[in-house]
C-alpha cells in the first residue's frame, strides 16, 4: 500500500493526515474533525505543499458541507470557505479546491474527485518528466515538491520525474537544496528520496551556484504554488527565482513541474498576487531534535536584538523557465492557458 | 576602549581572544598558551575570518619562537609553522602572517606589526569604502567580514565602508545574509551591526535575489579569504559567487573589500588553491540556545540517513566584480598586483 499525505473518511467525516512538522524524525498521523481545524492545520503547516494543501482544503470544505443540515451554501459553509481561503494566501490549489467542492451537488464526491485528479496528474508528470532525465544526471531541486507536497507516495511534482527516471534504472543523483528557513528540502525531500532509494546529498541553498559551476548540477526541477496561466509567471518557495537566474547564467535547463490544479487561470497581472511574509522567528530560530534524547526542541540561532525578513515566496518570470512539466506533457508558457 | 578579537601579552606569552563560537549569545574571552593550541582554536573556529585568523596565527608563531631556547628556525618553530599552516587551508592571511613572523629577527615585534597593519588597513578601507555608499542605501553583505573577522571593533573589511557611511550620517540599511551553514551573518554580523547601531535585517541566503529584484538591495559588499593578485579571482565563503552572479543579472554593483594581507601574490592559477570541504554535520545539525534555559545545544535538523555536501568556499571571477575596496583605494583587477 502506498502512503497518502491526506485521507478522508466520509462515514465519520474525519481527515487523517501525516503531521509533516514531525518529519523527518517521526512519521506521525493526526486527525482533523472540522473545517476550522483544517484551516488551522494548513496555517500551521501540519500539511504543506501546493497539492496537499489543495487536497486537505477539499476535504475540509466537504467536512463543512456534511456538518450542516441545510443544503447548498449555508452560513456554515460560507464561513468555512472564507476561513479555508485565508489559511495560506499563495498556493492557488487551495482556492481551486474549495471552489471545485463548493460548486458541486455532492461535495464529498467532488472532494474525492479533486484529490484523485491530483494523484493522476502526478502520475502523468512522472511519465512525461522521466523522459527529460538522462542517465546518471545531477538534478537539483528546491523545497519539497515531492509526494509529501501532494497526495500519493512515489509521485509529487518536481520529484515525480526523478522517481520515474529512477524506476527506469537511470540512477539520477539529486542535489537537495536544504531550503531555509523551514528546511523542507533537508527534512522532507531528503526523507522521501532515502525512502525511495534515490541517491542524493543535501546542500545549503547558497552553494547551488558553485555546484552548477563545477558541472555537478545538470538540470534544475522545482515545483510551484501557482502558475499564472496567461503569462507563465511562477510563484514558488523563496529561492526558486534565485536558482532560475543561476541556471540561466550557467546554461542549465530549468523546469517547473505542476499538476493542472496549480494553474491560476484568472489572474492577468502577477503583481496582484499576495506574497506571504511569515514570522521572523522562522529565520531566527531552528527546530530540531536533540542528538541523544531525541526530544524536539526550538533553539535561538541568530542575534536576538536583530530583526529578520521572511518573504516566503518569490516570482520566476517565464524567460528563465525552459519548460513546464505538466500532466499533458512538457509545454512552454504560451501553451499553459490551453491545458485542460 | 575598542574591543579586539585577538590580543597578545608578550610578557606572559599568552593570547587572549574572543571565543566567537559563543556569539551572539555571550561575549566570552578565552586564552591560548602555545602554537598547537592556537592552531586548534583556529581549526575549531574559536577565531575565524581572514584577518583574525592571520592575527591569531601571527601571535601563535610568535609564541613558538618565544618558547624555544634556540634562535632562528628550530625544530619547534618548524613544527609550529606546519601545524599552523594546516589549521585552515583557504585563507591566505594565515600563511602571510606566519611567513612574516618567521622571516623577522624579532618574531614578537613582527607579529605585533602584522596585526597593527591589519588594523590600519581596515581603517583605510573604512575611509575609501564609505565614499561608495549613498545616503540610505540598501547594502547586502554575506558571512561576517566585520571587525570580528579582523582585529579592532568598528572596522572590518566588508563592514568597514558601512561603519564609515554610518559615521557620516548616511543611514545605511544592511541586508544580512544569514550564511548557512554556520550562520556567521545572523550570529556575528548582526551582533556587530546592532552593537554599532546600524539598521539591518537578517535574510535567508536564498532570498537575496528576490530583494535584489524588488530594488531593496542596491549594492553588495563582501569580504574575502584570498584574492589571486595576478588574476583577481576571489575565494570567499560559500554563497559569495552566487551573489556575484545575481548582482550581475540585476545590474547591482558587487564589491570585494580586503586588506593587503588577503592578497595571494604567488598563485598564478586559481584552480590550484584547495577549497575546504567541512564536516556534513555543519549542514545537518544546528547549534543554538534554548529559548528559556539559555543553554547551548546541538540539534539535528535534517534527515538522518541522508548525506550532505559542505563545500565551505567558492570562487568569484573578476568579471563579476565591480571593484576591490582596498586600503589603497577602490581598484580593478589589473591594479591588484601593484598594491603595496
Amino acid at each position: 500500500m502506498k502512503l497518502r499525505t491526506v485521507e478522508y473518511d466520509e462515514s465519520t467525516n474525519v481527515i487523517k493526515l501525516i503531521d509533516q512538522r514531525d518529519l523527518p524524525h517521526k512519521l506521525n498521523y493526526i486527525t482533523c474533525h472540522d473545517s476550522e481545524e483544517c484551516a488551522d492545520l494548513i496555517k500551521k503547516m501540519a500539511t504543506r505543499g501546493a497539492g496537499a494543501i489543495g487536497a486537505m482544503a477539499a476535504y475540509g470544505m466537504a467536512q463543512a458541507h456534511r456538518s450542516t443540515c441545510c443544503p447548498g451554501h449555508s452560513k456554515t459553509t460560507r464561513k468555512a470557505y472564507n476561513t479555508l481561503l485565508k489559511a495560506r494566501p499563495t498556493a492557488v490549489d487551495l482556492k481551486n479546491a474549495i471552489d471545485f467542492v463548493n460548486e458541486s451537488d455532492d461535495p464529498s464526491l467532488a472532494a474525492t474527485e479533486f484529490v484523485e485528479n491530483i494523484v493522476r496528474d502526478c502520475e502523468e508528470i512522472k511519465r512525461h518528466g522521466a523522459e527529460l532525465i538522462n542517465r546518471r544526471e545531477g538534478i537539483l531541486t528546491h523545497c519539497n515538491a515531492g509526494w509529501l507536497a501532494f497526495v500519493e507516495e512515489g509521485t509529487g511534482s518536481a520529484t515525480s520525474p526523478i522517481y520515474g527516471a529512477y524506476d527506469q534504472g537511470k540512477e539520477p543523483f539529486v542535489f537537495v537544496d536544504e531550503t531555509r528557513p523551514r528546511l523542507q528540502g533537508s527534512s522532507l525531500t531528503a526523507w522521501e528520496l532515502e525512502r525511495y532509494g534515490v541517491n542524493h546529498a543535501i546542500i545549503t541553498d547558497n552553494s547551488a551556484a558553485s555546484y552548477m559551476e563545477s558541472g555537478c548540477v545538470e538540470k534544475v526541477i522545482t515545483g510551484t504554488d501557482r502558475i499564472i496561466a496567461k503569462t507563465g509567471h511562477v510563484f514558488n518557495k523563496i529561492g526558486t527565482y534565485s536558482l532560475a537566474v543561476l541556471a540561466k547564467y550557467h546554461g542549465i535547463p530549468f523546469y517547473i513541474a505542476a499538476p493542472l490544479s496549480t494553474l491560476d487561470r484568472t489572474t492577468t497581472n502577477y503583481k496582484t498576487v499576495k506574497i506571504e511574509n511569515r514570522c521572523e522567528n522562522e529565520v531566527k530560530h531552528a527546530w530540531g531534535q536533540t542528538l541523544h534524547m531525541e526530544e524536539d526542541i526550538e533553539v535561538s540561532i541568530a542575534n536576538k536584538g536583530s530583526k529578520a525578513y521572511n518573504r516566503a515566496f518569490d516570482v520566476t518570470p517565464p524567460e528563465l523557465i525552459t519548460g513546464y512539466i505538466t500532466p499533458k506533457g512538457v509545454v512552454n508558457c504560451d501553451e499553459l492557458s490551453g491545458l485542460h
